[in-house]
């Protein structure tokens, strides 16, 4: 509402910059869902939110700013995976949910907006990279229930076993761009599932020593 | 040299449609090594082509088609994966030879510009597909091998192979943005190959029924 915020780059839970900061990255996110990346502007983003955009400009220069800030933003929100009390079921669940997740608009939602960002982003690359960190942590609680039901060894890297479930299905979507197909998710997740079962990610069976 | 080509869209071999093709094709792909993704312009393909601006413009369209018809044209150019005589070593040097081609200056090279730019274009996405498709092929020598040797299943598919030895290294350098390290590559490719010696990418191991 003003350009004139008293604490420039701090959110202060309750004051205005805290609330101008939630009505930004609100209105990024909401830019993002209604019209996608590639429209994505400081002036729309100003304009939606009624915040100054010599406010925005300055709090958070410019779209890659905006698009980190609001990736940053998201982490806080909660999310958790489904828990079945059988791994494979919980893998192949994660890997529907990343299929689901970037085929309907990929370009706006903004984690996939930012997965195409951060090819010419530091910024963002730096921020996806916080938020991938956030949800493999958040995702593992599957291999971690699947360790204490005594079906997955004990110092198994529980986040590996996240990025195998998921790996295939990203290279499908975002590399080599064929469609993912049921049985293409249920593979990657059965194969992550069966290795860890092996132990095939415990951070022993990891070779230590450079090639 | 000259806007007025007798086919454009056909490339003659040896004609001189075929000379500019090569001569523009060329220079994009010169321009992407040593400018870059962001700084790729039809202008400066152009001038360094020696191709009119405007027959660049008519033949390909603009930046996108320059970059789908560079990468087209590198399926042409003969790329054969190390055969070692053993598939976990030929699928680690696969996933290392991505590594290496993708960590030291990733926009530059015309498949990683193309991994970026295909978020914004569906040209640039079909060419990608294409360019992977015949990628896979040629890689998969590897798991015919180590079939004719005895040491995978005769109706193994030999692209899910592939895909899956070099799956989590593109998921660490473009989704995750984390470091790839030797051990991570060991590690994708050491249980690629494992799973597709116990039968883990045989056709018929794959679900049929759709969830």
């Amino acid at each position: 509402m003003t350009s004139d915020t008293k604490s420039p780059g701090s959110a202060r839970p309750g004051g205005r910059t805290a609330r101008n900061t939630a009505a930004v990255l609100r209105a990024t996110l909401d830019e993002l869902g209604e019209h996608g990346y590639g429209a994505l502007t400081v002036e729309r983003v100003a304009a939606r939110s009624g915040v100054h955009k010599a406010t925005v400009y300055r709090r958070w220069g410019g779209v890659d700013g905006l698009l980190s800030a609001a990736l940053e933003w998201s982490t806080t929100h909660e999310w958790e995976p489904a828990r079945t009390g059988d791994l494979r079921a919980d893998l192949v669940d994660l890997a529907e949910t990343v299929v689901r997740g970037f085929t309907d608009a990929p370009e706006r939602d903004v984690s996939a907006a930012s997965v195409a960002a951060a090819f010419a982003s530091p910024e963002v690359a730096a921020a996806l990279r916080v938020f991938m960190a956030d949800r493999h942590a958040r995702a593992a609680v599957v291999v971690t229930d699947a360790i204490e039901r005594g079906e997955v060894p004990e110092d198994t890297d529980v986040h590996e076993v996240v990025r195998a479930a998921v790996a295939p299905v990203y290279y499908r979507l975002f590399v080599s761009r064929e469609p993912v197909t049921e049985s293409d998710v249920r593979r990657a997740a059965g194969l992550a599932a069966d290795a860890a079962a092996r132990g095939a990610f415990r951070n022993a069976a990891t070779p230590s020593r450079p090639a």
